[in-house]
């Protein structure tokens, strides 16, 4: 199983989040590319300790828009998203690769990440972008999204992910965050189903019933104090009940 | 001998130069990797064209002030402005591998071309960013500049280059712009200075004196409509001498 | 009549339009804010200059995306949107009111002048920009759009546009951009459409039948060359029929 | 005596400093105007909360630099900074009116503030902007700087402040802080230093000697949890020495 979460995420004088904390605990690491958030320094630091730790860098490839950190979509044309992928993908594989690794997968970030859910043209520009820069970059995301089913098509590894501390519909789907209950705070409760969705176990849904997750990796947050303790509070309970940890990406 | 002049430096909306028609008559092509021009879409079409044309991609580096095209000194911090550079260069690499290329040499542009002539501690930071990406990427620039000579002694191949439209003192470097005769327009004076300078035959100086200027590449300019027929008549007098054109870097 | 055009459109070393020329032609400049393009060198001197020449400044406030040049929508927070128009037409004022003059009028740029047509949470964010800044600043858009809607019931001044170059539908609204015939470039007929535009006579629609709009400002364009030369074409045809042309704007 | 302190220093998602328990310490806010730090959402946030707790709001310009949240230098034209500052007060204006107050003082920012100390043309370049703005401005700044000479020498009121944390030369000026002993960190220390300030009583240089400083406002940070509780306890010393705390700008 592995464990995934968003580091790098300051820019210049700001900081968003513990990296090196985060780094103690998970197996994957999206990188942000300096488009929603991370500037050369922060990439670079990341970079360096990330393959210290041998912990895998993944890009986290996001809309150009640092006021509004990604997180606004952007009717960006497709040709266009395809170059912004490619770009940011290229300038944090140069930390990859002076730090003594590679950039070993690709998850959009925000906005983008919601958008390709469903928007197909978006999701195939990003397609385009990992299939012409490296066809062996495994992509990660959500199950059921456009984005995975359209980069299985073009031949592309797809890794599925579930997230520690939301909750889901009967149909596997997230609960909208405009909803009550859609994000989970027990730290328990979130590394009991972290448990769950690890060894092949069903976790109950928002409505009661039983739902069987069956992701490649586990998405944490890591941008509150409290977050990073969960964080370690899932990694501690994947481990103790015999979990291997481990970057998907080769 | 290789001909290089600026692409790429357009953004957005907006266009500068004329692209298509330099990458008819350069050998080199330093393109603008974003931070002073230049955006994906732009970063895509030159290094698939240049691809195309046999021209080489070399990524033109600068300080990150797209409101100051790059033209201002920015006193960034040395270790920030390595991790500028490598993030550029990353950046550009991504387009040149999909084109089928690779980044083959490094010129900073503007203010930070400017700057490392005599600015140790941003030269030395600019020779580190190359060092640590590839050290077997020539870097291109002044000679007598901080720049060549730092990363001279860190084991870089250093190309030196000379300006086609610029006067030199009797010392052999540039005539300052703020005084006359700066800057050369004749088209046919220009188009021979330059191939006395390819053919190891001197050119005059701005004092009237004898000067031997031996560079292995020649810079032209195409931000105008009269930049580029210059350029041309400067390639024309060139083969026209029987002087091969090819790219420095290998 | 009020003749209007996008000025300022340059940023940095890049220019856009030939607004010395635009100067000259129109009566109230759609002035660039910074956030889709326009450098604040770019707003003093067309400030300046369209103060000199009589004539009126507008905010032409856009999303804030450089890279795109503000035609790419981007789902800004209502709130946030609000603080974004406050920002531009502030920061505008400021070389107004250097050159002598006042922003007279708000006019949204590029995709946020498309979204608001319909989009009412955006629209009504806008609207309240405008009310909260200055409630007897007249705003400028599209007849039947929810902007101008929203905009008369907060009691805002409305001002409607009609473009010189652009088909209409038998129902008064823009032919689509991807529909042949979209965009006129006769520039007798377009001068011709105006004058009747002008005059309270009905102007042909795609389908050829009769269609009375009443603007009460044309919208030309003076991106390129021969945009320019049909914008002189429609100013002398406007006043070679007597129409008087003065900013809509007190 | 006024007590002044940079606020609005976040950008989209990330934070920077305690706005809200500096503004219940400090007379006079600095607030950021987009360039170094600060987006709309933030300018309006302290702008109404600065006017509801009687705060002055004053324009903290500076460099076009997020990256570097403009602390390095960049060698501005000085035609394009004057322009620079004219666009960063009419954007803070505008949320300064909507609040019912207006823009009353301006105070450079980091490596702008640093520079203008010495550089004459930059420093005359942010004179001229205030003095096109609004001639009635007061400019807020270090004694014996360039700045505040060349801006009473244009006719604007000049407003000297010190630092409350940082140790002076016998000269008066302030110890480099890359030298031992540059910044003073107990608050007791401060706090009675400020008193001696505000009171007319010298206090001790960094050689031990005796200075006489006599601002009319002192500068508290607030970009640490430390920091603001420093300024409290400058607040609460002043106030227990009978020292009148209010904004020096009318």
């Amino acid at each position: 199983m592995d464990l995934n979460s968003d580091l790098g995420e300051g820019f210049g004088q700001w900081t968003l989040g513990d990296d090196d904390a985060l780094l103690g605990v998970v197996t994957s690491a999206n990188v942000a590319c300096g488009f929603h958030a991370g500037d050369p320094v922060i990439l670079r630091r990341v970079c360096d300790r990330a393959a210290a730790a041998g912990v895998a860098v993944g890009a986290q490839v996001g809309y150009r828009d640092l006021a509004g950190f990604g997180r606004r979509f952007v009717d960006v044309e497709p040709d266009a998203l395809t170059q912004d992928v490619l770009y940011q993908v290229g300038a944090l594989e140069a930390f990859a690769r002076v730090a003594g690794t590679r950039v070993r997968y690709v998850k959009p970030h925000g906005a983008l990440y919601n958008a390709i859910v469903a928007h197909e043209e978006q999701a195939a520009a990003v397609v385009r972008a990992v299939v012409e820069y490296d066809r062996t970059l495994p992509v990660l995301g959500l199950p059921g999204s456009a984005w995975l089913r359209l980069a299985g098509e073009a031949g592309l590894t797809t890794v599925a992910e579930a997230f520690a501390d939301r909750a889901y519909t009967p149909e596997g789907t997230l609960v909208s965050r405009r909803l009550p209950g859609a994000v989970l705070h027990d730290a328990g409760e979130i590394a009991a189903r972290c448990v769950a969705m690890a060894t092949g176990e069903p976790v109950t849904d928002v409505e009661g019933g039983s739902l069987s997750l069956a992701p490649a990796s586990i998405c944490v947050h890591g941008d509150t104090p409290g977050a990073v303790d969960i964080a370690r509070r899932v990694r501690a309970a994947l481990t103790g009940a015999g979990v291997d940890l481990a970057p998907f990406a080769p």
